[in-house]
């Protein structure tokens, strides 16, 4: 973590951490009511963590499952050195004095299945896949250079200490430039969970709340529940709670009566897929809000960091919409809410079209329409 | 119940029964799981019952006030009739023979209570002081009149069937103007529940859902869930499936979705009251459909018996919005869903424009804009 990241602001908060050989998420699945870490150090555990969303939120997804890899690598690596320093009865020391690359194929071979199946978690939000190909391509690299497994596999860790510290930098950056957006006693809505469980640290969405909070601006927060998962009741009021930031609770179903008694300045929430066009996938829901800021005239801004870009889509139209169990609709806390047999339709997200998004808080600032010029300007900025 | 009633339809659903001297409703916190009774014949227990919303539904609050004050006069009539034989030692022939009204001003006055303790349970649908006000204007005509205790109660019996009657009447007449609306193979919205539980008999929403579909038309029906108390999963589910009419239920968050991807025809909803320039207050949620609606070009209905608009409120400005405890939001199934010490909003009811409403479907027509003009004609036709 980079020194600057304590200089101004508080840390926020961590999805994830490192013990010792152990890689454990905040289980999300349980908060409020209980903060536990579950144990994703073996691969099956980030797959089954992933999909069944003891961590989300874009950008942590892809965080987490940079580590995951690295993890893998490191398993990998000492399982593949064991075995070949054992068939080719070799020292530990002559394979280091030699640089000898041993069972450099089947690592990849496993490496790369790995990568799939995590890539196979969630389909909409693209950071996944932006941040395992970021490890694939170290790793790729490494093997390229023979350089041997152990090694490989710890590049691969300090790609993921990487894509770690480079989130919170971007979402210290993110709430800085997005805090200039909010004005003084705003009365925000926000939507799902875009804080630090969600993006590392700060957050975005709620990175940029936190700033505005700590600047002294006097706002009040409005957290959508977000059914079906209910992570605005859950995580964004834990997250507010934990910070003080003045917040009421509401159901999804309540913006539209806010705004129209003049009860609502500024709507924000974050991202999992924007294309080139501006058009953004968010949490289910966003859309709802999105309409109903243009009708009464309410500013409604993404934040997210330029890893949520993709830039192989022209617009929202082809982003991929998961649909999850029916059964998370069915039923709360396990408890079913509707009759036998009953359908339900569960799509996890929706896109809001550019023409409804005032501007997009990144890391390099906020981007403004026309986005499609925009955002080849900040990923130019970027790269 | 008339003849008409059973001819060409299924009865529907009732949300209370008379049976013997008690008087029952429906226990409509407990659908879907439970279909049981809730004993309303003591009026403490009316009281609690719409309260809590044991029975709710601006129609069926209506119906159920009116029953429970028939009930409320008879037990007066009965008490004081005792007290006053007793007093003035005369025996029931004399009584009867004479007509005398005994007790009449203690009577009025233990009436008049009970209307108020009614009316002050629900701030918003206009159905109940409107069926109270008439349960009153019957006995006091009938005190007036002199007519013995006893049969004062009877009138008011009398007049609460009338009511009830009324409103099975007014359905199926919503039901078949609405369903004229309604396009063959059309994939509709509703939200809360506008059905039999809500407006007894066919209901009115969900009365033109029910009519469309015993035509043969073809539609599906996408129900809210309709947060905090999920009449849309519990009680708008189970109608639906009780009359096998293909359903699935969403988040209340997730309709904007359905209507940008092309898979909505149009939107139907109750209403608890409407002002005489067509404002309309309904459950919360009804505001974000009706904007929704509007912005992706889908028709927006509200379907509403006459006794639901309040003609002494020139717009929706003045519609009292009644804010429920914050725990409905707070907790699901008893259980928290979000930090403790948490703050919750609980507007129970938004206000749709007229502007944004297709057409109110009423039992005198399908009232267009200018609501003004059209309203005004339509209460001088059913006066």
């Amino acid at each position: 973590m980079s020194a600057s990241l304590t200089k101004s602001f508080l840390p926020g908060v961590m999805p994830l951490k490192v013990e010792g050989d152990r890689l454990l998420l905040v289980d999300q699945r349980k908060l409020p009511l209980e903060f536990c870490y579950f144990d994703a150090s073996e691969h099956e555990q980030m797959v089954f963590a992933i999909k069944d969303m003891v961590v989300r939120g874009a950008p942590s997804i892809g965080v987490a499952a940079a580590f995951g890899l690295a993890f893998e690598a490191r398993r990998l690596a000492q399982e593949l050195t064991r075995q070949e320093l054992t068939r080719q009865e070799l020292t530990k020391e002559e394979l280091t004095r030699d640089k000898l690359q041993l069972g450099g194929l089947t690592f990849l071979r496993a490496f790369t299945q790995a990568k799939d199946d995590l890539d196979q978690t969630r389909p909409t939000a693209v950071n996944l896949r932006w941040a395992t190909e970021r490890m694939k391509k170290v790793v790729l690299a490494a093997i390229a250079a023979q350089v041997p497994l152990v090694q490989c596999a710890e590049q691969a860790y300090l790609e993921a200490e990487a894509i770690l510290n480079e989130h919170l930098a971007a979402n210290l950056a993110i709430s800085n430039f997005g805090s200039e957006l909010v004005k003084n006693g705003a009365r925000l809505i926000t939507h799902c969970n875009a804080g630090g469980l969600a993006a590392c640290g700060y957050g975005t969405a709620l990175g940029v709340i936190r700033a505005a909070h700590y600047q002294g601006k006097n706002i009040s927060v409005y957290a959508d529940e977000t059914r079906p998962r209910n992570q605005g009741s859950k995580l964004t009021m834990w997250e507010l709670a934990q910070d003080k930031i003045p917040s009421t609770l509401i159901c999804d179903s309540m913006s539209g009566h806010l705004m129209s008694s003049g009860q609502i300045d500024m709507v924000i929430t974050g991202a999992d897929r924007i294309a080139r066009n501006g058009d953004s996938a968010n949490k289910i829901g966003t859309y709802n809000l999105a309409v109903l800021a243009h009708y009464h005239k309410i500013p409604f801004y993404i934040a997210a960091p330029l890893s949520t870009f993709d830039f192989d889509l022209i617009d929202g139209k082809n982003i991929p919409i998961e649909e999850r169990e029916q059964n998370e609709v069915l039923t709360i806390n396990g408890a079913p809410i509707t009759v036998p047999d009953a359908q339900a339709y569960n799509p996890g997200f929706d896109v809001t079209p550019a023409q409804l998004i005032a501007g997009i808080i990144t890391e390099v600032g906020v981007l403004r329409p026309d986005y499609s010029l925009s955002i080849t300007k900040a990923i130019g900025l970027k790269n």
